[in-house]
């Protein structure tokens, strides 16, 4: 795991390079006839891609984006009408049966469809009309890492592409040397405060909340701790209950219209003792974690390249392997 | 909590003898236009009904609905285009400022709206182009209780009607009975196996998401556990990692073609060592609660209606009360 995070630099810088050519001409393609609707088809790390790219497109594209139900199509064989609609799939290994079955019915209703997967020689790629390769190379951490930046990375390079913002082009190209620094960036006092609690919430917003979602599934996978991400919002409506003395959060805080808001729930948890660790500026009272400065769009995928080599540390120190996550498997098919 | 979740069995009869004009005139409206995809709009339990409204809804419809993350027009300011769309909007109190931001923008970017609401003179029914009133009475516990039950039989009574489904509103009209049945279950087992427990996980899948989803925010409201609630396909992508011996978990399993999915599930939890806890009929090693038999789509309603009963003991039992959840208002109000 250690050892894959730490490729994610070179991965997008190459995935960038050997991609452009592709998503010039898909984006092309969207600009000409863009769709109705996204509908996000995933599983996994690869669905909190999805939520990120669920923000993304809705607020540099305006486009809705609804997260797809694989079970609609898989399990009760159904498949919502979806004239014009763009069915977007992520998967790392391409395989799994309720996504090639959810983008099969989608098909059926209407939509295009665009694969980004890993496994270029995968059936979810030979099923879909577009393919982004990820490019991160061979995955064999089951929890993963450079695969879920390189996903970050691609729906930046297509968002930036179709609704033709340079400047976050621009921001992109600078991502790789932004990666390496994110990687070298001291997150040690996450592992020192995280080292014997049982759980903790995870929290982003907007941009912030599928990399929240990542960082919640990582503590389970790679550390055997209850970790439940919220949006900054959704939080208020009935989890605040947990939150007393000493309750850790971990929140990802980006620099852009969502800071405000963020740094109003964290003064509020610091006053009831809560514990926050904060990737990014903290308010007094809660833990600061360097963030490396970037477009705003690029930052939570910095974030989230630091906290791989945090946790991977975490779980080291919690005397488990992160190598070795129990009962889990690299590629799970579910139906 | 009790004493109005004693009362769905009544709201919902009341509820469907006096919405039946209005719930007629807007399926007309609906099936002579109906709209290109649907976007809910919602927080806390109201967006867990949201969540049965979206399976709801893709099967019974076959129309996309897409859950509208409000900070997308309340912080970020955008309004993704949604002509032809019907914004599906859901509050109990009808006053969270970001729902009806997104109200707005939705409207302003094409779409009509149904506000559910249990407040009738709320801005957020004066907003709405439709109105469905809960008519579930004030509801003073912080803990949702018969407001979320009368939503998910609104949203039935709205989808049969149009969907003419005639077979789906006759099962509506003996839910009040069933309801009855429903509470009188003895779901003493649950009470005791999670006595002593801190945290657990609840699935439910289709139709019995939504419902899990509530059960895991009541838990937190009102018993400091840390419950989160996953589908059934979704805990396998990483958070089984947890589930070792002596973890507990709730299944919510209603009989419908998510039925084996459901207990090909369990019985490898139960082989590893989880605790499994079923409402319905559940495989050899897991706990079985009583589940009122019922069409399938009613069956998740019933089952809740037990599970109120038995948090509110649950409660009692882990010497907390469940009418003061620490650090919540009633009615929460976020941007």
């Amino acid at each position: 795991m250690f050892a894959e995070a730490k490729q994610a630099a070179a991965v997008v810088a190459a995935q960038g390079a050997a991609n452009a050519a592709r998503i010039a001409a898909l984006a092309l393609n969207l600009r000409a006839t863009p769709p109705s609707m996204v509908l996000s088809c995933a599983r996994g790390s690869s669905d909190h891609a999805a939520t990120f790219a669920k923000y993304l497109i809705e607020t540099r594209l305006g486009i809705a984006v609804a997260s797809q139900a694989p079970s609609i199509a898989s399990v009760y064989g159904m498949a919502p009408r979806a004239p014009d609609a763009l069915c977007l799939a992520i998967s790392q290994s391409g395989k799994s049966p309720d996504i090639l079955a959810a983008v099969e019915s989608s098909s059926r209703a209407g939509a295009s469809s665009v694969a980004l997967v890993n496994v270029e020689d995968s059936p979810l790629a030979n099923l879909a009309d577009h393919v982004i390769p990820l490019r991160a190379g061979p995955e064999l951490s089951v929890a993963a890492t450079k695969s879920y930046i390189a996903t970050i990375a691609a729906l930046i390079d297509l968002v930036a592409a179709w609704s033709g913002d340079r400047e976050l082009a621009t921001a992109l190209a600078a991502a790789p040397g932004q990666l390496e620094n994110a990687w070298a960036a001291d997150w040690s006092p996450l592992v020192e405060r995280l080292r014997d609690v049982r759980g903790l919430y995870v929290i982003g917003r907007g941009l912030g909340l599928g990399i929240a979602q990542e960082a919640a599934l990582k503590f389970k996978e790679t550390c055997g701790l209850h970790a439940e991400a919220f949006s900054a919002a959704e939080v208020r409506h009935g989890p605040m209950a947990l939150v007393k003395q000493g309750f850790p959060l971990l929140v990802f805080r980006q620099s852009d219209e969502t800071e405000s808001g963020i740094d109003d729930l964290i003064s509020e948890i610091v006053a009831r003792g809560g514990e926050v660790i904060v990737a990014g500026p903290a308010p007094r009272g809660a833990i600061a974690l360097p963030s490396i400065s970037a477009h705003p769009v690029i930052e939570p995928m910095l974030q989230i390249q630091s906290f791989y080599r945090a946790v991977n540390a975490l779980s080291v120190a919690r005397g488990l392997d992160p190598d070795r996550p129990p009962y889990l498997a690299k590629v799970t098919e579910t139906l």
